[in-house]
C-alpha cells in the first residue's frame, strides 16, 4: 500500500498549498496572457491558408491584369481606323489573325488590318480598341466596321485592377477563401502564425482508448477526443499518442515532447492528477495550482523548458471548462486568434435564480428553454449527461453572489 | 477560325435562350431545394466526429458509471460497522486490501472489515458505504472509525449519470467536442451524414495551376483555392486534381468523376465556358442557364448523371456569389448543415443611396466604414481588388430599386 500513501501524501500537500492561496481567474487570465504570444511565421501551400493569420503586409509583385486585354468579344483594330464608321459608311479592315486567352497574336498591327478577338485575350501590339462583334459585318478574311470606336475603347489596361505594388493584404489577417484566390492570382507565397503543436496527455493506468467498449470497472478516455476537437477549433494541431502510463518517467517524457502546449487530464480519479504538478514543480515552475472557480478549481497550469503546461481536471465537465477558460486562450493567442470566447452569445432571461459565492467565478451550464436560461442542477452525478444537456453557459464573475430570476444575462452557445 | 467561330455560335445559342427566359433567383433556389437532400449516412472515427451531423439517435448501451464507485477517498466499509463510531468512541477495523481505479478488490468484505479505496474506484462486495480517510485513524493494517455513514454516503451507484437505454444524443444533432467525449465513455460507434465530393472543374487553356507565378499574358487558376476552402467550410470534400483541357471529352470525364456535386468554373473569357453548358445539356439536364442578379447572371445549374452540376462564371467576384447563393446551399443540405449564410450578420446603415434594378437580385459588396455601410464601386477593372477589400456583402432583392442613405441594412460579414 506504499505507492497509495505516497500518492496521498503528495497529492495533500500540492493540493493543499494550491487551496490555501488559491488563484482568482482575473490572475490565472493574466498568466496566461503574459506567457504566450503568436508563434514564428511559416510558409504553408495555398491550399492550407484559408483561415490562418498572415504574418506579413502583402505587395503585389506584379500588375493584375499583367497585360492589356479585351474586354468584349470582337476584333483587335486601330480606333483612328474606325473614325467615320457607321452603318451607311462601313469600312474595310483585314482580319490577320486572332488572340485568345493565353494565345496572344505575336505579330504588330498595322493600318488597315484587324485582329479576331475574344474577352480576355491580350491587345495585339499596335491596336488600342475593340470593334465588338455586333459592329461590324465579318465576309471572310475581311470586315466592315459599322461603328467608330475611341481610343481605349473595351480595352483593360495591364495593371488596372491591381496595380504592382499596391498592398492587398496586411499582416494581421485572418486569410478568407477570396483573399486564397487572389494570392494564387498574384503567385504569392505568404507568412501565416505557424499552428501550435498541442499534446494531450492522458493519464491513468485504468483508463481505455477511446474507440474502446468499456465493461465492468473499465473507464474509457473521454477527454481526449473532446480535447482534440477543441484544440483544432482554436487553430492548433493535436498531437494524441494514446493514454500515458500512470508513472512518473512516462509523464515526464510526455511532458517534454517537442511541443508548444501540453494539456495533461487525469482519469476519473483525484490521485491520477498528482504526478504531473509534482513534476512540472521539480522540472519547471508549476506557476499556479488551485484557481477559484467552479468547476476546475484543481486546474493549474506552469512552464516546462518553455513549454506551457495545463493541468486540466480529468472530470469531463471541469475539464471543459479549464480548457476553455485557460488553455483556449493560450492556444488562441499563440495561433493569432482572438481571445473571444469561441461562442456565439445571446441574452436571455433567467427562468429561476441562479446562486454563486463571492471569491469564486462560475462557468455555469444552462438550458435554454424557450427564451429563457435555465440552470442545470449539478450533482457529482451527471458530470457526463450535463455536457451534453447544456445548450451553453454563463459565467458569474467572482464578485457576483448570482442573480434574481429574470435578470437578462448572456449565454454562451456550445452550438455552431 | 473554325473553332472559335464554332465557340462564339454555341456561346450565343445557349446564352441567348438563358437570357430570353432569365431565372429569377428563388426560382433557382427552390431548384436547389428541390435536388437536394442530406446524403446517406456513414460510420466515422471518433476523430472525425466533431461538427458532423448524427443521423440516428444514440441511445446509451450501457450504465455511467458502469458500477458503484468511491466518491472520497477513504475506506469502503458496512455503514453498519460505523454505527456509534465518535471522537470519544472509536471503531476498529481491519484493512484487507485496497480498492484502486481500474484495479478492483476483488473478494469480499465481511464485518469489521474495510478496504482501503480511492476517488473513483469499484465499490468491494460487501462495503456500501465510504469513511472518509478525515474520519478515521490509521495504525497499520488497522483503522478506527471516529464517525459514523449512513449506507450510501460517498458512493456514486452505476448508472446514476448515463442510465442504460437513455437516449443521450439525438437524431440532426451537430456533434460538439463534448458530444464526442461522452460517445467515447460509452463505446458507441455512431453514423453521421457523410460529407458530399465536390469536384471542382476548371477550364481554360490559358490559365496555369495555383501555386504557379504568372508573367506576360498568363493568368492563375484563382477560383480553385477559393472554391476549395469554400467547400470545406460548408461540410464538402472539394476534389481538385488540376486545370482540365479546354476540349469537350476532357470536360465531359471531369463531370463523370464519381462525386456529389460538381462546380465548373470557366478561365477568365467568357468563350472559355461554353463547353460545360453544352455537355450538361446534351448528357443531363440543364435546368437553369442565365439567373436574374449581379454579378453571376451568367450562372447555371443542372444535373449530369445524378450530380448536381453549377455552372459558376470565370470573373472571381462572380464565380464567389454564384457559389455562395447556390452552390454552397446544396452543398450545405447534402452535408445536413442549415441553409442560412455561413457569415454573421449586423445592422448598419448606409453611408450614401445603394442602387439597384427592380427584377434582379444584387449581391453588393460593400465596406463598413465605422459603423456604416459603403458600397464599393464595382468596375470590370476592380474585380479581383473588390474581393479582398469587401468587408462583406448585402442582398438587395428582387422587388427593390435600392435604397436611400441611411437606411440601416443587415451586412454579412466575410470575416469569421
Amino acid at each position: 500500500m506504499s505507492d497509495l500513501n505516497l500518492r496521498n501524501a503528495t497529492s495533500k500537500d500540492v493540493r493543499m498549498k494550491g487551496f490555501r492561496n488559491r488563484t482568482t481567474v482575473p490572475e490565472a487570465l493574466a498568466w496566461v496572457d503574459s506567457k504566450t504570444t503568436s508563434l514564428a511565421p511559416e510558409v504553408v501551400d495555398l491550399s492550407q491558408l484559408a483561415g490562418r493569420i498572415l504574418t506579413e503586409d502583402v505587395v503585389s509583385p506584379l500588375d493584375i491584369p499583367g497585360f492589356d486585354r479585351a474586354m468584349m468579344d470582337g476584333f483587335a483594330v486601330l480606333a483612328e481606323d474606325s473614325l467615320g464608321a457607321s452603318m451607311y459608311n462601313r469600312l474595310p479592315l483585314q482580319v490577320i489573325g486572332q488572340s485568345l486567352p493565353g494565345n496572344a497574336f505575336s505579330n504588330t498591327v498595322k493600318r488597315g488590318e484587324a485582329v479576331k478577338i475574344m474577352t480576355g485575350a491580350p491587345m495585339p501590339r499596335g491596336t488600342d480598341a475593340v470593334l465588338p462583334v455586333e459592329k461590324v459585318e465579318v465576309d471572310n478574311e475581311q470586315i466592315f466596321a459599322q461603328d467608330a470606336v475611341s481610343p481605349g475603347k473595351h480595352v483593360g489596361y495591364r495593371g488596372e485592377d491591381i496595380a504592382c505594388g499596391t498592398t492587398i493584404l496586411s499582416k494581421g489577417r485572418q486569410l478568407r477563401p477570396q483573399d486564397v484566390g487572389v494570392l494564387a492570382s498574384i503567385g504569392a507565397r505568404v507568412s501565416v502564425i505557424r499552428k501550435p503543436r498541442v499534446r494531450i496527455v492522458v493519464t491513468g493506468n485504468e483508463l481505455l482508448p477511446p474507440g474502446a467498449v468499456p465493461t465492468g470497472s473499465q473507464i474509457v478516455d473521454s477527454n481526449s477526443p473532446m480535447l482534440a476537437a477543441m484544440i483544432q477549433r482554436d487553430g492548433g494541431l493535436a498531437i494524441n499518442p494514446g493514454i500515458v502510463a500512470d508513472d512518473p518517467d512516462a509523464i515526464l517524457e510526455a511532458l517534454r515532447d517537442e511541443v508548444d502546449v501540453v494539456l495533461v487530464s487525469g482519469g476519473s480519479s483525484v490521485g491520477q492528477e498528482d504526478y504531473a504538478p509534482m513534476l512540472v514543480a521539480k522540472h519547471g515552475e508549476l506557476a499556479i495550482h488551485g484557481i477559484a472557480m467552479r468547476p476546475s478549481s484543481p486546474a493549474g497550469m506552469g512552464l516546462l523548458e518553455k513549454r506551457l503546461v495545463f493541468l486540466l481536471p480529468g472530470n469531463p465537465v471541469a475539464c471543459l471548462c479549464a480548457y476553455d477558460f485557460f488553455a483556449a486562450r493560450a492556444i488562441r493567442i499563440l495561433s493569432g486568434l482572438s481571445t473571444d470566447w469561441p461562442y456565439r452569445s445571446i441574452r436571455c432571461p433567467l427562468r429561476r435564480k441562479l446562486v454563486s459565492k463571492v471569491g469564486r467565478v462560475d462557468y455555469a451550464r444552462v438550458e435554454l428553454i424557450g427564451e429563457q436560461i435555465e440552470p442545470i442542477a449539478i450533482s457529482g452525478a451527471s458530470v457526463l449527461s450535463s455536457t451534453t444537456r447544456a445548450d451553453g453557459f454563463v459565467v458569474i464573475p467572482g464578485d457576483s453572489e448570482g442573480y434574481p430570476a429574470e435578470t437578462e444575462l448572456e449565454v454562451y452557445l456550445y452550438e455552431r
